[in-house]
């Protein structure tokens, strides 16, 4: 049943989206999916024309979630989808995904998973109930020097952590003021579509999941500073947050979208009683331990030193740059990989290694949580669960 | 007629290999291509299975290229391959183009084109004839910001060209004695596999041609130091060269597998009389432009200030890192743009940025100039056409 | 009268002192002063060991402040020292810049200013009313590029400021006890001789600083989080603060000497509506400025095209690194300047460029602020003046 | 007798001299020397000027080096100087050298020794003959961490080396041309007055001490393409070299003044069979070394993990940046020793770390055997003697 590349559906993604092709190539790259069918506008004939420039077979581009479904459920079981990629603004996340799961179709999401936590929260349960699978794009954490940090921490090498910062400094909101070449994608910036928090939201349970899967560590509580700096915005574009972690480290998480002239300079910095650890998604292939004694050791991409996910995730040799794409394609590696042991009769196997729903939970209830701490005035919130 | 994705085959590539997987990868990550048949060992039964892998039609890999072109001669039109990839070792791509093209079939290649100077002219003779799409994939070139360095010498930006220093350097080789992996690669530096040259073929001509590319500048004559460091190797495995280029230039060319620790540093400084230039493969989505007055300007890959060329080059926006595979993939891309225009029977078009035979002829009189050069006690040698 | 080097005397920076010879080289590298006498110890003995090391006259090294100003006041005219480097631990300062403006000689005092606010508010008036020159050695703003950071933030380069961070990232401590060389010198952890911060105090400043120096802006309010992470100390040793700045900007401020494996990580980003700023103390002859269209400037120190101010500063032609005690004897140089004028019976020139009682001022504010948010569950807390 | 501040004398260093204040601040930072006399200017008017602007004593600046010795063999011996300092243009040190050997007082020359390789063998005689203390300022060799690189070639950390690049680009030239700032200080592009080769003599010549001084390797033969590439230049302003070293090595050095927007970008890239290393001086405070498995550590000044003579050779801890300054001050506190040495009737120590007339002897050695391959349309050359 698996001795063949996997069909997928797409929804979302459609002309002028950035992470649509994103996904498509990241999915197709490793030549383990191919997408054969998608929602890719609410128009049924703009998805159709799109539907063309992908080469997809006539009659496989529509117009709603429904119509896809109905059309896929009807086809013989050697051509339906196997999965679906939802990729649409945050708000419609939640709805697809559960006539998703109610038609049988595995679901790979984009982040955040939904515009509430109660939703969040239902989400699970319905995941659980359909016995499918379901992952999160979180895909920073696909990079393989995150997985190398990640094995580093566990093995003791920066000993025990007290501090974490991260940061996911961005500035394109004042470049598109600067140029004027119009104002923010307006879901981004509506909270009916967007949920309780823009930036915080996009980027900021980024920042939230990056963490956590480094170190390990989750917020006990938190004191949120967050606005628009862009006057015109109705939601955050800016957000600096003081962190408690359970057991004891402190932090600090940044996220901008009004940083001028960052580009996407999400990086983590990691100190523990042994050593500090530095990583920077612009430098994605480099991982710096920085030693008190007065030497920083820079471990790279693509060798044998590397610890054994850091070396699957990594495609080339050191010195030949993997990129975003790359990372973003070891999120579906693994998410096939679940479907695959799903569709063989397995269960998931024990060792996989993607964001799911959990952390999907954690990603809204980090935006709940910062949203309670910046309506109180700015005041110290415990984690809202 | 092109309405559909195009169909591949390969030639080589197959277990064990760094570069199959990445023709794999850049040929068909952007939704435009897909391999359907392959020869990927001469075992027959090794082949198959490998076919299996990738998730061939049964009866699609092959033992032989004959049986292959065989094969899918006998395919009825809508299911026989466009082109092919040939990525084997030096010593086999003369013999596997020329069947390819007796056969119509269009040809993406790797580098060096042959393992000598009078194959190269040969097959230019030949691809001339068939009327077929010949491209080299001399991949370095498809990189955003080499593109972007193209444009700024052709803007004048950096004025007249009066040096340029391009380095290689890699230091593989020496991990490989260090770690006790074993010998290089045998074919590498076996003369009858390789060519005249081991590592000036190998990476001695991407720095040619990214030279060539970025400046337009064409070398007048050259002195040449090579010299196998590892005792063992037959073949050089480092090379310092000086260079005089047409119209006055001088410039430095360093192509190294021995420089220890190094990676895959390639790099470019080109200077002029206004500005000075800097391009690192190793972070390669930035371009420095050095201004005499105390000042650098870098520029990021995926911006709207970039040319054209580099703007379409860029697949994500900046700060989100393309990669080598994504440079990589652009070679693909301009060239299924020539296959599509052929096979829609128009001409190639004008403005089609890929490299091409003339390039290959280029690489192979490098190597000839580098080794006469060597050959009379590391003397100036005039260039060799 | 000023046809002559300066005499100085040093207070402090004897024997095993860090920041002792780098006032001593700051102050006599331009060949504007020399010291001439000093107390380099409490003990008389130690003091005048001291004092033959620096090759000083017989007579002139001294047990206490007392004894050195009688001394040197008993002097003539043309031997009596004109000024004195305050720099011993902190608890020490008030009571010997009093007396050494009693004694009519003039101060530069190393910082914080004092170990609580109501004694700094105390020496301002005492500098008034005795006319005499009176700089703090906040040395990070003698760095030419942080002139020019000041001169480009005043031209209205980065427009209006909407965003601050600036991190003070040390590491030695945790370095001390993986190496276990013993603990922190322990004056800067007892509150009576440190003052009522210690990390705050000794670097937190600094950051206060740098940021009032180059964007002009002034806290309003701030959040702060300091912890003793290393259990055995009695004070901080890492704060993380939160900003808001009056006018409407917001920041975030941190200073540790527990993240391990950072040097003197020392950095400033500005982001205004016309572009981002970045300069970092540990590569300190550059200044980036990003602009969000996709490109960034690095000017470097020692060219033309720098502010007058920046210029100045340098000492040396682009390329060749100035360091850290060059920015600080840029501090001497203008208090140099000062005490000049004064010696000539002229004003201090308005255009003088060092930090004085203000800034002493404003940093006791800043240690105050902070350690009232910290006392009050780390609630937001106006400026406390 | 040495129980104070050696008195030294500067012959050249008057007005506008880039290098002239460089000696003086590097010579006097430490406290262990103060200039006292010089010759500043062949105007005995404006050397008089200039000595006040220095605060000597009035009599002491001097027109010419004859009435400078006159003058102060004449004073009583406790204030007569114990050294001069000559940093004239080249053609004027071999006689002022001579002169102040025959008048007993210690030397320190500034690089290139002489312009002819006769000069410098006859200082040698002289200087040995005198029994007086001679050393040459290739400053680059007092950086931290270039003591850190040599200590660790010879500790084996890098194996037996087989490659060796160097390189030493400048653009200045070119940036004067562009801020048509007139041309360049004339006696550097004049035969009689540079010596036989300007840039390389003034740069060429730092590069061949530094490849020598941190892996002892000296050169056998070499081939060099050096050219005026601004036309008006009567000397070279560019040069290529390919090195042969004695033992096997190879390598390649590069001396530029027109790298267009280079700074001062003096670099060193030793490998061996173990490791590969690198410094670069724009960052001096670091070395990088690279390991063929992948990784990189890169040590930091100013810690305890660093060999004696780089700790010795660093003035503040790790982060707190040494500049060009401290480097070329280090060369003057190795010279001190040796004088101080002399002057208590004692043999200069074994230990000294310095460049002596060996260094420059090497120096002209090497500018005549790239004018003589230069001379024999770029030949390779056996090393001149």
């Amino acid at each position: 049943m698996t001795d063949r590349k996997l069909r997928g559906a797409m929804v979302g993604g459609g002309p002028g989206s950035f992470i649509g092709p994103v996904h498509r190539m990241a999915a197709t790259m490793d030549g383990q999916a191919e997408y054969v069918s998608g929602v890719f506008s609410s128009s049924p004939e703009k998805s159709r024309d799109f539907g063309k420039e992908l080469y997809l077979e006539a009659g496989r581009a529509h117009g709603t979630v429904e119509e896809l479904i109905e059309h896929e459920t009807s086809l013989p079981e050697e051509r339906r989808v196997d999965f679906v990629t939802i990729c649409t603004p945050n708000y419609a996340h939640y709805d697809a995904v559960c006539r998703f799961l109610e038609a049988g179709i595995h679901v790979i999401c984009d982040k955040p998973v939904t515009v509430s936590l109660e939703q969040a929260y239902d989400l699970k349960k319905r995941i659980e109930k359909s016995g499918l699978f379901f992952s999160l794009t979180h895909n920073y954490t696909g990079y393989p020097m995150v997985k190398q940090a990640r094995h580093m921490v566990r093995q003791g090498e920066v000993g025990t952590i007290h501090k974490v910062v991260v940061e996911y400094p961005q500035g394109w909101l004042i470049g598109m003021l600067k140029n004027q070449q119009g104002a923010i994608n307006p879901w981004r910036m509506d909270p009916a579509k967007a949920g309780k928090a823009s930036t915080m939201g996009d980027i900021g349970t980024h920042a939230e999941n990056l963490v956590r899967y480094v170190t390990g560590l989750t917020i006990e509580s938190l004191c949120a500073d967050i606005a628009a700096i862009v006057p015109t915005n109705p939601m955050e574009d800016d957000g600096n947050v003081l962190l408690h972690f359970k057991g004891g480290a402190r932090g600090v998480l940044i996220a901008s979208q009004v940083s001028t002239g960052e580009e996407n300079g999400f990086n983590l910095r990691v100190y523990g009683d042994k050593a500090g650890m530095y990583w920077l998604q612009e430098d994605p292939n480099y991982l710096v331990i920085k030693d008190p004694s007065g030497f920083k050791k820079t471990y790279s991409k693509g060798n044998d030193i590397l610890c054994e996910a850091a070396r699957k995730a990594g495609r080339l040799p050191f010195g030949h740059p993997d990129g975003f794409i790359e990372a973003f394609a070891n999120i579906y590696l693994e998410s096939f990989r679940g479907i695959r042991a799903l569709l063989e009769g397995k269960p998931i196997p024990g060792d996989l290694d993607v964001p799911g729903i959990e952390d999907g939970i954690m990603g809204m209830q980090f935006i709940e949580t910062v949203v309670a701490s910046a309506a109180s005035d700015r005041k110290w919130c415990p984690w809202v669960s």
